[in-house]
Protein backbone atom coordinates (compact mmCIF):
# COMPACT_ATOMS: atom_id res chain seq x y z
CA UNK A 1 0.00 0.00 0.00
CA UNK A 2 1.15 3.62 -0.69
CA UNK A 3 1.15 5.89 2.15
CA UNK A 4 -1.99 8.15 1.79
CA UNK A 5 -3.59 10.02 4.43
CA UNK A 6 -6.93 9.23 5.44
CA UNK A 7 -7.42 6.13 5.68
CA UNK A 8 -10.79 3.82 6.99
CA UNK A 9 -10.96 0.89 8.92
CA UNK A 10 -10.68 -1.49 6.23
CA UNK A 11 -7.39 0.57 4.41
CA UNK A 12 -5.73 0.35 7.97
CA UNK A 13 -6.26 -3.45 8.75
CA UNK A 14 -4.73 -3.98 5.11
CA UNK A 15 -2.49 -1.82 6.14
CA UNK A 16 -1.13 -3.54 9.38
CA UNK A 17 -1.97 -7.02 8.44
CA UNK A 18 1.48 -5.81 5.22
CA UNK A 19 3.91 -4.48 8.24
CA UNK A 20 2.81 -6.71 11.03
CA UNK A 21 1.31 -9.69 9.75
CA UNK A 22 -0.85 -11.25 12.63
CA UNK A 23 -1.59 -8.26 14.00
CA UNK A 24 -5.17 -7.92 13.52
CA UNK A 25 -6.17 -11.55 14.68
CA UNK A 26 -6.32 -10.43 18.19
CA UNK A 27 -8.03 -7.07 17.26
CA UNK A 28 -10.49 -5.62 14.94
CA UNK A 29 -10.11 -2.22 13.34
CA UNK A 30 -13.87 -0.87 13.64
CA UNK A 31 -13.99 2.82 12.82
CA UNK A 32 -11.33 4.75 11.74
CA UNK A 33 -11.98 8.55 10.83
CA UNK A 34 -11.95 12.25 11.80
CA UNK A 35 -8.59 11.50 14.46
CA UNK A 36 -10.57 8.74 16.29
CA UNK A 37 -10.44 4.76 16.19
CA UNK A 38 -12.70 2.02 17.31
CA UNK A 39 -10.83 -1.15 17.97
CA UNK A 40 -12.43 -4.37 19.56
CA UNK A 41 -10.47 -7.51 21.10
CA UNK A 42 -12.58 -10.69 22.50
CA UNK A 43 -10.90 -11.75 25.84
CA UNK A 44 -10.77 -15.20 26.86
CA UNK A 45 -9.43 -17.53 29.51
CA UNK A 46 -5.61 -17.02 28.78
CA UNK A 47 -6.18 -12.96 28.88
CA UNK A 48 -7.63 -13.28 32.72
CA UNK A 49 -6.06 -12.54 36.22
CA UNK A 50 -6.78 -13.88 38.94
CA UNK A 51 -10.38 -13.14 39.88
CA UNK A 52 -11.37 -13.95 36.76
CA UNK A 53 -11.23 -10.24 35.46
CA UNK A 54 -9.44 -8.84 32.28
CA UNK A 55 -5.61 -8.49 33.08
CA UNK A 56 -4.10 -5.66 33.07
CA UNK A 57 -1.32 -6.14 29.81
CA UNK A 58 -4.45 -6.84 27.54
CA UNK A 59 -6.21 -3.60 28.48
CA UNK A 60 -2.55 -1.90 28.25
CA UNK A 61 -2.03 -3.36 24.49
CA UNK A 62 -4.83 -2.24 23.33
CA UNK A 63 -5.11 0.91 24.04
CA UNK A 64 -1.82 0.86 22.66
CA UNK A 65 -3.43 -0.75 19.34
CA UNK A 66 -6.14 1.97 19.05
CA UNK A 67 -4.34 5.39 19.21
CA UNK A 68 -1.96 3.79 16.81
CA UNK A 69 -4.70 2.82 14.36
CA UNK A 70 -6.02 6.34 14.91
CA UNK A 71 -2.39 7.72 13.61
CA UNK A 72 -2.63 5.57 11.02
CA UNK A 73 -6.10 6.88 9.84
CA UNK A 74 -4.45 10.15 9.72
CA UNK A 75 -1.07 9.52 8.37
CA UNK A 76 -1.31 6.88 6.31
CA UNK A 77 1.83 5.28 6.77
CA UNK A 78 3.09 5.01 10.22
CA UNK A 79 4.45 1.82 10.29
CA UNK A 80 7.74 2.84 12.36
CA UNK A 81 5.87 5.05 14.57
CA UNK A 82 7.06 3.75 18.02
CA UNK A 83 5.60 4.28 21.51
CA UNK A 84 7.29 6.86 23.82
CA UNK A 85 4.98 6.87 26.84
CA UNK A 86 1.44 5.38 28.19
CA UNK A 87 -0.26 6.47 31.08
CA UNK A 88 -3.19 4.01 32.04
CA UNK A 89 -5.97 4.05 34.65
CA UNK A 90 -7.75 1.27 35.71
CA UNK A 91 -10.94 2.55 36.92
CA UNK A 92 -13.22 -0.55 36.70
CA UNK A 93 -12.83 -4.50 36.81
CA UNK A 94 -13.50 -5.75 33.25
CA UNK A 95 -15.08 -9.46 32.83
CA UNK A 96 -14.31 -11.82 30.11
CA UNK A 97 -15.91 -11.14 26.99
CA UNK A 98 -15.04 -7.97 24.48
CA UNK A 99 -13.25 -4.79 25.52
CA UNK A 100 -14.06 -1.51 22.87
CA UNK A 101 -11.25 0.99 22.57
CA UNK A 102 -11.97 4.65 21.48
CA UNK A 103 -9.75 6.46 20.77
CA UNK A 104 -9.09 10.12 20.25
CA UNK A 105 -6.04 11.77 18.87
CA UNK A 106 -5.47 15.21 20.50
CA UNK A 107 -2.59 16.00 18.50
CA UNK A 108 -0.57 14.85 15.37
CA UNK A 109 2.64 17.07 15.20
CA UNK A 110 5.99 16.58 13.28
CA UNK A 111 7.77 14.55 15.60
CA UNK A 112 4.99 13.04 18.49
CA UNK A 113 1.06 12.44 18.41
CA UNK A 114 -0.58 11.80 21.61
CA UNK A 115 -4.13 10.85 21.96
CA UNK A 116 -6.09 8.96 24.74
CA UNK A 117 -8.75 6.33 24.81
CA UNK A 118 -11.45 5.09 26.92
CA UNK A 119 -11.73 1.59 27.51
CA UNK A 120 -15.30 -0.09 27.66
CA UNK A 121 -16.66 -3.69 28.47
CA UNK A 122 -18.80 -4.95 25.78
CA UNK A 123 -22.95 -3.67 26.88
CA UNK A 124 -21.41 -1.54 30.11
CA UNK A 125 -21.85 1.99 30.15
CA UNK A 126 -18.84 3.57 32.77
CA UNK A 127 -15.00 2.67 30.81
CA UNK A 128 -13.07 0.25 32.58
CA UNK A 129 -10.16 2.03 31.72
CA UNK A 130 -8.91 5.33 30.37
CA UNK A 131 -5.32 5.81 28.77
CA UNK A 132 -3.55 8.60 27.43
CA UNK A 133 -0.54 7.25 24.72
CA UNK A 134 2.47 9.30 23.04
CA UNK A 135 3.77 7.96 19.70
CA UNK A 136 7.06 9.62 18.07
CA UNK A 137 6.56 9.60 14.21
CA UNK A 138 9.08 8.57 11.62
CA UNK A 139 10.70 11.62 10.10
CA UNK B 1 -22.99 24.54 53.39
CA UNK B 2 -23.87 21.36 54.32
CA UNK B 3 -22.86 18.21 52.15
CA UNK B 4 -25.11 17.05 49.03
CA UNK B 5 -24.87 15.90 46.03
CA UNK B 6 -25.71 17.67 42.91
CA UNK B 7 -24.12 20.94 43.08
CA UNK B 8 -24.25 23.94 40.45
CA UNK B 9 -21.15 26.00 39.08
CA UNK B 10 -22.40 28.89 41.83
CA UNK B 11 -22.19 26.09 44.28
CA UNK B 12 -19.18 24.77 43.54
CA UNK B 13 -18.01 28.44 43.78
CA UNK B 14 -19.36 29.17 46.85
CA UNK B 15 -18.77 25.82 48.38
CA UNK B 16 -14.66 26.56 47.38
CA UNK B 17 -14.46 30.30 48.96
CA UNK B 18 -15.38 28.98 52.13
CA UNK B 19 -12.99 25.58 52.17
CA UNK B 20 -10.00 27.65 50.71
CA UNK B 21 -10.82 31.24 50.79
CA UNK B 22 -9.24 33.46 47.84
CA UNK B 23 -8.83 30.71 45.58
CA UNK B 24 -11.51 31.55 43.34
CA UNK B 25 -9.86 35.08 42.36
CA UNK B 26 -7.84 33.27 39.89
CA UNK B 27 -10.50 31.49 38.23
CA UNK B 28 -13.80 31.20 37.24
CA UNK B 29 -16.74 28.31 37.46
CA UNK B 30 -18.57 28.23 34.81
CA UNK B 31 -20.24 25.01 34.20
CA UNK B 32 -20.92 22.18 36.20
CA UNK B 33 -22.93 19.20 36.41
CA UNK B 34 -22.87 15.66 34.88
CA UNK B 35 -19.71 14.87 36.16
CA UNK B 36 -18.22 17.48 34.37
CA UNK B 37 -16.64 21.09 35.11
CA UNK B 38 -15.50 24.23 33.00
CA UNK B 39 -13.10 26.29 34.68
CA UNK B 40 -11.76 29.52 33.10
CA UNK B 41 -8.39 31.26 33.99
CA UNK B 42 -7.12 34.40 33.04
CA UNK B 43 -3.32 34.30 32.62
CA UNK B 44 -1.30 37.51 32.63
CA UNK B 45 2.49 38.68 32.36
CA UNK B 46 3.42 36.63 35.65
CA UNK B 47 1.99 33.23 34.18
CA UNK B 48 4.15 33.15 30.86
CA UNK B 49 7.24 31.84 30.19
CA UNK B 50 10.07 32.55 27.67
CA UNK B 51 8.58 32.95 24.61
CA UNK B 52 5.54 34.63 25.73
CA UNK B 53 3.32 31.38 26.44
CA UNK B 54 1.34 30.60 29.23
CA UNK B 55 3.71 28.34 31.64
CA UNK B 56 2.98 24.63 32.85
CA UNK B 57 2.47 25.48 36.38
CA UNK B 58 -0.17 27.31 35.28
CA UNK B 59 -1.85 25.00 33.28
CA UNK B 60 -0.93 21.58 35.49
CA UNK B 61 -2.90 24.01 38.12
CA UNK B 62 -5.92 24.72 36.27
CA UNK B 63 -6.26 20.85 35.09
CA UNK B 64 -6.23 19.76 39.48
CA UNK B 65 -8.30 22.74 39.62
CA UNK B 66 -11.34 21.58 37.05
CA UNK B 67 -11.32 17.86 37.98
CA UNK B 68 -11.60 19.27 41.91
CA UNK B 69 -14.67 21.12 40.59
CA UNK B 70 -15.92 18.14 39.14
CA UNK B 71 -15.99 16.32 42.11
CA UNK B 72 -17.43 19.13 44.80
CA UNK B 73 -19.94 19.08 41.56
CA UNK B 74 -20.73 15.23 42.09
CA UNK B 75 -20.20 14.54 45.78
CA UNK B 76 -20.83 18.38 47.28
CA UNK B 77 -18.52 18.04 50.14
CA UNK B 78 -14.76 17.28 49.41
CA UNK B 79 -12.93 19.64 50.84
CA UNK B 80 -10.30 17.07 52.58
CA UNK B 81 -10.35 15.60 48.77
CA UNK B 82 -6.05 15.76 48.01
CA UNK B 83 -4.80 14.88 44.47
CA UNK B 84 -2.61 11.73 44.36
CA UNK B 85 -1.62 11.36 40.56
CA UNK B 86 -1.86 13.86 37.59
CA UNK B 87 -0.20 13.33 34.59
CA UNK B 88 -0.55 16.61 31.78
CA UNK B 89 1.08 16.30 27.84
CA UNK B 90 1.59 19.53 26.57
CA UNK B 91 -0.06 20.12 23.11
CA UNK B 92 1.12 23.62 21.55
CA UNK B 93 1.98 26.73 23.39
CA UNK B 94 -0.97 29.01 24.63
CA UNK B 95 -0.52 32.47 23.68
CA UNK B 96 -1.55 35.00 27.21
CA UNK B 97 -5.08 35.36 27.75
CA UNK B 98 -8.25 33.02 28.91
CA UNK B 99 -7.22 29.41 29.15
CA UNK B 100 -10.30 27.05 29.29
CA UNK B 101 -10.45 23.70 31.15
CA UNK B 102 -13.19 20.94 30.28
CA UNK B 103 -13.19 18.21 32.81
CA UNK B 104 -14.83 14.71 32.72
CA UNK B 105 -14.65 11.98 35.77
CA UNK B 106 -14.54 8.61 34.72
CA UNK B 107 -14.88 7.36 37.50
CA UNK B 108 -16.23 8.29 41.41
CA UNK B 109 -15.55 5.32 43.51
CA UNK B 110 -15.29 4.76 47.21
CA UNK B 111 -11.86 5.96 47.32
CA UNK B 112 -10.58 7.10 44.12
CA UNK B 113 -11.94 9.78 41.56
CA UNK B 114 -10.57 9.98 38.04
CA UNK B 115 -10.93 11.98 35.64
CA UNK B 116 -9.66 13.91 32.21
CA UNK B 117 -8.97 17.68 31.25
CA UNK B 118 -8.66 19.30 27.93
CA UNK B 119 -7.55 22.55 28.13
CA UNK B 120 -7.98 25.57 25.14
CA UNK B 121 -6.98 28.50 24.70
CA UNK B 122 -10.03 31.08 24.06
CA UNK B 123 -10.93 31.04 20.41
CA UNK B 124 -8.55 28.28 19.53
CA UNK B 125 -10.09 24.95 18.41
CA UNK B 126 -7.04 22.51 19.20
CA UNK B 127 -6.35 21.99 22.86
CA UNK B 128 -3.28 23.28 24.38
CA UNK B 129 -2.88 20.24 27.04
CA UNK B 130 -4.30 17.02 28.20
CA UNK B 131 -4.28 16.22 31.74
CA UNK B 132 -5.32 12.92 33.59
CA UNK B 133 -5.94 13.66 37.32
CA UNK B 134 -6.86 11.23 40.42
CA UNK B 135 -7.99 12.11 43.67
CA UNK B 136 -8.02 10.19 46.79
CA UNK B 137 -11.65 10.97 48.49
CA UNK B 138 -12.34 11.54 52.16
CA UNK B 139 -13.51 8.58 53.75
CA UNK C 1 0.78 -19.45 53.09
CA UNK C 2 -0.10 -17.01 56.66
CA UNK C 3 -0.20 -13.36 55.88
CA UNK C 4 3.24 -11.66 57.52
CA UNK C 5 5.89 -9.04 56.70
CA UNK C 6 9.53 -8.72 55.22
CA UNK C 7 9.14 -11.82 52.65
CA UNK C 8 12.37 -12.31 50.61
CA UNK C 9 12.42 -13.73 46.94
CA UNK C 10 11.62 -17.27 47.28
CA UNK C 11 8.99 -16.31 49.89
CA UNK C 12 7.46 -14.19 47.45
CA UNK C 13 7.66 -16.43 44.74
CA UNK C 14 5.60 -19.34 46.40
CA UNK C 15 3.04 -17.02 47.56
CA UNK C 16 2.51 -15.73 44.18
CA UNK C 17 1.98 -19.46 42.62
CA UNK C 18 -0.18 -19.75 45.36
CA UNK C 19 -2.69 -17.01 44.46
CA UNK C 20 -2.23 -17.06 40.62
CA UNK C 21 -0.29 -20.44 39.81
CA UNK C 22 1.28 -20.61 36.82
CA UNK C 23 2.36 -16.75 37.05
CA UNK C 24 5.82 -16.96 37.67
CA UNK C 25 6.40 -19.41 35.04
CA UNK C 26 7.00 -16.78 32.91
CA UNK C 27 9.38 -14.86 35.40
CA UNK C 28 11.90 -14.89 38.12
CA UNK C 29 11.57 -13.47 41.37
CA UNK C 30 15.28 -13.00 41.90
CA UNK C 31 15.66 -10.33 44.83
CA UNK C 32 12.79 -9.11 47.52
CA UNK C 33 13.89 -6.65 50.16
CA UNK C 34 14.00 -2.98 51.76
CA UNK C 35 11.01 -2.19 49.65
CA UNK C 36 13.13 -3.31 46.33
CA UNK C 37 12.41 -6.56 43.94
CA UNK C 38 14.63 -7.67 41.12
CA UNK C 39 11.78 -9.92 38.76
CA UNK C 40 13.15 -11.09 35.86
CA UNK C 41 11.85 -12.76 31.92
CA UNK C 42 13.20 -14.20 29.51
CA UNK C 43 11.51 -12.61 26.09
CA UNK C 44 11.52 -14.86 23.17
CA UNK C 45 9.73 -14.51 19.58
CA UNK C 46 6.14 -14.58 20.76
CA UNK C 47 6.95 -11.30 22.86
CA UNK C 48 8.78 -9.43 19.95
CA UNK C 49 6.97 -6.52 17.79
CA UNK C 50 8.18 -5.60 14.60
CA UNK C 51 11.93 -4.64 14.24
CA UNK C 52 12.22 -7.40 16.61
CA UNK C 53 12.17 -5.68 19.68
CA UNK C 54 10.76 -6.36 22.67
CA UNK C 55 7.04 -5.21 22.68
CA UNK C 56 5.75 -2.69 24.73
CA UNK C 57 2.42 -4.98 26.64
CA UNK C 58 5.56 -7.45 27.31
CA UNK C 59 7.87 -4.65 29.62
CA UNK C 60 4.55 -3.03 30.81
CA UNK C 61 3.37 -6.60 32.08
CA UNK C 62 7.06 -6.91 33.97
CA UNK C 63 6.56 -3.33 35.42
CA UNK C 64 3.69 -3.88 37.10
CA UNK C 65 4.61 -7.46 38.07
CA UNK C 66 8.09 -5.87 40.09
CA UNK C 67 6.11 -3.40 41.89
CA UNK C 68 3.59 -6.10 43.27
CA UNK C 69 6.68 -8.22 44.38
CA UNK C 70 7.90 -5.21 45.92
CA UNK C 71 4.67 -4.94 47.74
CA UNK C 72 4.22 -8.53 49.09
CA UNK C 73 7.58 -8.25 50.51
CA UNK C 74 6.76 -5.97 52.18
CA UNK C 75 2.72 -6.35 52.92
CA UNK C 76 3.04 -10.09 52.63
CA UNK C 77 -0.10 -10.64 51.87
CA UNK C 78 -1.57 -8.49 48.94
CA UNK C 79 -3.32 -10.83 46.41
CA UNK C 80 -6.22 -8.60 46.38
CA UNK C 81 -3.85 -5.53 45.87
CA UNK C 82 -5.03 -4.25 42.41
CA UNK C 83 -3.40 -1.68 39.28
CA UNK C 84 -4.72 1.96 40.30
CA UNK C 85 -2.12 3.52 37.54
CA UNK C 86 0.71 2.55 35.72
CA UNK C 87 2.82 5.37 33.45
CA UNK C 88 5.82 3.89 31.13
CA UNK C 89 7.92 5.74 28.95
CA UNK C 90 9.80 3.55 26.54
CA UNK C 91 13.40 4.94 26.04
CA UNK C 92 15.42 2.32 24.18
CA UNK C 93 14.95 -0.72 22.19
CA UNK C 94 14.84 -3.85 24.00
CA UNK C 95 16.55 -6.82 22.17
CA UNK C 96 15.28 -10.47 22.62
CA UNK C 97 16.83 -11.67 25.42
CA UNK C 98 16.02 -11.28 28.75
CA UNK C 99 15.08 -8.05 30.68
CA UNK C 100 15.16 -7.24 34.70
CA UNK C 101 13.07 -4.88 36.23
CA UNK C 102 14.26 -3.16 39.16
CA UNK C 103 11.65 -1.78 41.68
CA UNK C 104 11.66 0.66 44.30
CA UNK C 105 8.20 1.35 46.24
CA UNK C 106 8.29 5.16 47.39
CA UNK C 107 5.02 5.01 49.49
CA UNK C 108 3.24 1.59 51.24
CA UNK C 109 0.12 3.67 52.88
CA UNK C 110 -2.66 2.54 53.97
CA UNK C 111 -4.89 2.59 50.78
CA UNK C 112 -2.25 3.13 48.46
CA UNK C 113 1.25 1.97 47.16
CA UNK C 114 3.62 3.69 44.83
CA UNK C 115 6.81 2.51 43.14
CA UNK C 116 8.80 2.90 40.12
CA UNK C 117 10.82 0.40 38.06
CA UNK C 118 13.76 0.84 35.92
CA UNK C 119 13.92 -1.83 33.49
CA UNK C 120 17.17 -3.38 31.58
CA UNK C 121 18.20 -5.77 28.78
CA UNK C 122 20.27 -7.78 29.83
CA UNK C 123 24.17 -6.79 29.91
CA UNK C 124 23.26 -2.86 28.52
CA UNK C 125 23.87 -0.23 31.06
CA UNK C 126 20.88 2.01 30.25
CA UNK C 127 17.12 1.37 30.66
CA UNK C 128 15.26 0.19 28.06
CA UNK C 129 12.16 2.15 29.88
CA UNK C 130 10.63 3.89 32.93
CA UNK C 131 7.45 2.76 34.53
CA UNK C 132 5.96 4.23 37.50
CA UNK C 133 2.98 2.25 39.07
CA UNK C 134 0.50 2.86 41.83
CA UNK C 135 -1.91 -0.09 43.94
CA UNK C 136 -4.59 -0.40 45.77
CA UNK C 137 -4.45 -2.00 48.87
CA UNK C 138 -6.82 -4.12 50.21
CA UNK C 139 -8.63 -2.67 53.50
CA UNK D 1 27.18 32.01 27.27
CA UNK D 2 28.28 29.56 24.33
CA UNK D 3 26.34 26.03 24.01
CA UNK D 4 28.92 23.09 25.76
CA UNK D 5 27.90 20.13 27.56
CA UNK D 6 28.76 19.32 31.13
CA UNK D 7 27.86 22.47 33.04
CA UNK D 8 28.22 22.32 37.05
CA UNK D 9 25.51 24.02 39.40
CA UNK D 10 27.01 27.55 38.83
CA UNK D 11 26.72 27.65 35.34
CA UNK D 12 23.56 26.22 35.30
CA UNK D 13 22.52 28.97 37.26
CA UNK D 14 24.14 31.62 35.10
CA UNK D 15 22.83 30.02 32.05
CA UNK D 16 19.45 30.07 33.39
CA UNK D 17 19.93 33.62 34.58
CA UNK D 18 20.30 34.64 31.08
CA UNK D 19 17.57 33.10 29.03
CA UNK D 20 14.53 33.37 31.98
CA UNK D 21 15.57 36.21 34.30
CA UNK D 22 14.39 35.88 37.74
CA UNK D 23 13.78 31.83 36.87
CA UNK D 24 16.06 31.42 39.96
CA UNK D 25 14.93 33.84 42.51
CA UNK D 26 12.82 31.49 43.64
CA UNK D 27 15.27 28.10 43.56
CA UNK D 28 18.58 27.31 44.20
CA UNK D 29 20.53 24.88 41.47
CA UNK D 30 22.48 23.11 44.59
CA UNK D 31 24.12 20.34 42.03
CA UNK D 32 24.36 19.22 38.45
CA UNK D 33 26.54 16.58 37.18
CA UNK D 34 26.55 13.16 35.88
CA UNK D 35 23.23 14.02 34.11
CA UNK D 36 21.70 14.34 37.93
CA UNK D 37 20.37 17.73 39.38
CA UNK D 38 19.08 18.56 42.78
CA UNK D 39 17.61 22.25 42.63
CA UNK D 40 15.69 23.80 46.39
CA UNK D 41 12.88 25.90 47.02
CA UNK D 42 11.66 27.47 49.99
CA UNK D 43 7.87 27.47 50.11
CA UNK D 44 6.39 30.44 52.43
CA UNK D 45 2.88 31.18 52.95
CA UNK D 46 1.63 31.73 49.29
CA UNK D 47 2.99 28.39 48.26
CA UNK D 48 0.69 26.69 50.68
CA UNK D 49 -3.02 24.81 50.40
CA UNK D 50 -5.36 24.49 52.68
CA UNK D 51 -4.15 22.52 55.49
CA UNK D 52 -1.02 24.04 55.58
CA UNK D 53 0.69 22.15 53.18
CA UNK D 54 2.41 22.65 49.83
CA UNK D 55 0.74 22.93 47.01
CA UNK D 56 0.77 20.68 44.48
CA UNK D 57 1.51 22.82 41.34
CA UNK D 58 4.44 24.28 43.51
CA UNK D 59 5.75 20.75 43.67
CA UNK D 60 5.34 20.06 39.81
CA UNK D 61 6.72 23.10 39.27
CA UNK D 62 10.20 22.57 41.09
CA UNK D 63 10.14 18.98 39.65
CA UNK D 64 9.81 20.14 36.31
CA UNK D 65 12.91 22.35 36.91
CA UNK D 66 15.09 20.13 38.19
CA UNK D 67 14.62 17.93 34.99
CA UNK D 68 15.44 20.94 32.88
CA UNK D 69 18.50 21.89 34.99
CA UNK D 70 20.01 18.42 34.62
CA UNK D 71 19.15 18.29 30.82
CA UNK D 72 21.05 21.55 30.47
CA UNK D 73 23.89 20.57 32.78
CA UNK D 74 24.42 17.34 29.95
CA UNK D 75 23.78 19.46 26.90
CA UNK D 76 24.97 23.25 27.94
CA UNK D 77 22.33 24.89 25.72
CA UNK D 78 18.90 24.01 26.11
CA UNK D 79 16.87 27.34 26.72
CA UNK D 80 14.44 25.78 23.47
CA UNK D 81 13.84 22.66 25.60
CA UNK D 82 9.79 22.23 26.22
CA UNK D 83 8.44 19.72 28.60
CA UNK D 84 6.54 17.44 26.57
CA UNK D 85 4.80 15.57 29.49
CA UNK D 86 5.05 15.62 33.10
CA UNK D 87 3.35 13.12 35.43
CA UNK D 88 3.57 13.08 39.32
CA UNK D 89 2.19 11.27 41.95
CA UNK D 90 1.77 12.93 45.83
CA UNK D 91 2.82 10.73 48.11
CA UNK D 92 3.07 12.89 51.38
CA UNK D 93 2.34 16.14 52.67
CA UNK D 94 4.92 18.59 52.87
CA UNK D 95 5.01 21.08 55.34
CA UNK D 96 5.98 24.54 54.52
CA UNK D 97 9.55 24.82 54.64
CA UNK D 98 12.69 23.60 52.28
CA UNK D 99 11.35 21.26 49.55
CA UNK D 100 14.38 19.35 47.66
CA UNK D 101 14.32 17.84 44.16
CA UNK D 102 16.60 14.87 43.44
CA UNK D 103 16.15 14.25 39.24
CA UNK D 104 18.27 11.43 37.29
CA UNK D 105 17.51 11.23 33.39
CA UNK D 106 17.22 8.07 32.16
CA UNK D 107 17.63 9.00 28.84
CA UNK D 108 18.90 12.28 26.81
CA UNK D 109 18.16 11.26 23.27
CA UNK D 110 18.17 13.52 19.90
CA UNK D 111 14.76 14.90 19.99
CA UNK D 112 13.33 13.77 24.00
CA UNK D 113 15.02 13.79 27.16
CA UNK D 114 13.26 11.85 30.32
CA UNK D 115 14.03 11.88 33.86
CA UNK D 116 12.71 11.13 37.35
CA UNK D 117 12.82 13.06 40.57
CA UNK D 118 12.35 12.28 43.65
CA UNK D 119 10.90 15.42 45.97
CA UNK D 120 11.66 15.73 49.58
CA UNK D 121 10.79 17.87 52.62
CA UNK D 122 13.88 19.44 54.37
CA UNK D 123 14.34 17.06 56.82
CA UNK D 124 12.89 13.88 56.27
CA UNK D 125 13.62 10.91 54.82
CA UNK D 126 10.40 9.49 53.10
CA UNK D 127 9.69 11.52 49.49
CA UNK D 128 6.82 14.23 49.32
CA UNK D 129 6.09 13.54 45.68
CA UNK D 130 7.58 11.43 42.63
CA UNK D 131 7.77 12.44 39.32
CA UNK D 132 8.28 11.88 35.81
CA UNK D 133 9.17 14.57 33.34
CA UNK D 134 9.94 14.35 29.38
CA UNK D 135 11.20 17.58 27.39
CA UNK D 136 11.33 17.92 23.22
CA UNK D 137 14.83 19.06 22.35
CA UNK D 138 15.70 21.60 20.16
CA UNK D 139 16.90 20.32 16.94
Amino acid sequence: MTAGAGLNARQVTEYLDEVWPGVTSSMTIEEVGGRRARVRTHVGDNGLRPGGIVSGPVLMSLADSAVWAAIIGVLGDAAMAVTVSLTIHFLRPAPPGDVVAEAQLHKVGRRLATGDVLLYAEGQDEPVAHATVTYALPQ
